[in-house]
């Protein structure tokens, strides 16, 4: 049985931040990557799709980075929300991420089938820039290990369109 | 017009290599990144479907990551297969690759809807582990820096199933 997130940053973003193909609500084709807390950590579930492999019986590798990427920036912001005073589903509007870097170590090959279970550890490194270190386990087994430099989203994203 | 690669690593895959979700021929869902020689450098070029997306008007960077590891392999697998004397479509099989690490630095924000060139650059590290130095262009402007580090792809990978 799949762990349940039952109140994840991503459901608190304004509809203008919701169509990301990893973890918007609002995209009809995406993944739904939804993140929230387990105590001091923060953790993201995910059962990969029957095509989402790699080679069969193994994940596809960029699957996984792409889970490493939306757990990263919602870890994040969950973390500064925290820090404001906020937790998800409180009804105030959390602060949004965008990824800087991206670093996936595939420790293991990640067996297809089960759900994946991304672990982070937030780290602040200034106001506005968070480090967030990953690990990725199937059936309880650690297979990658992930970080992400995620950094509040400058205010020129929204400007286009 | 976006640019063609006409000899492809992946075209040489044998079929059980052909799942990846990235750059499996036989994977009808996936991206189907191709792969191949453009002098001394590599070339992948993908245009993101209408869903791709970070925020509107802006490429989901898990996208960006999957291109950049699927290009890491197969570029991987070109230069080792031209070491061995060989190049796509000379009716050989290639080598295949598996990926060890995976590093991304967004530079900016990619646009959607255009054409992504990734370009390679291959280091031999030892006979069975390379690394690709990749840049993302959107527009001819320079994204995305990516580096992979790629692995001949152990046996084991084929005993399961």
């Amino acid at each position: 049985m799949e762990e349940q997130i039952v109140k994840a940053i991503q459901d608190d973003y304004p509809d203008s931040f919701a169509w990301c193909y990893g973890c918007g609500r609002l995209n009809e084709e995406g993944h739904h990557f939804r993140t929230g807390w387990k105590g001091e950590n923060t953790v993201t579930v995910y059962t990969p799709s029957k095509d989402h492999l790699a080679l069969p019986g193994f994940v596809y590798g960029g699957l996984i980075a792409s889970l490493i990427d939306c757990h990263g920036t919602g870890s994040a912001a969950l973390a500064l929300h925290r820090k404001n005073g906020h937790e998800p589903g409180d009804g105030s509007e959390p602060p949004r991420f965008v990824t800087a870097s991206l670093k996936v170590d595939f420790l293991k090959p990640t067996p297809h089938g089960v759900p994946l279970k991304a672990i982070g550890t937030v780290e602040e490194i200034h106001p506005k820039k968070w480090k967030v270190a990953t690990e990725v386990f199937a059936n309880d087994e650690l297979c990658v290990r992930g970080e992400v430099v995620a950094v509040v989203m400058p205010s020129t994203f929204l400007k286009k369109d």
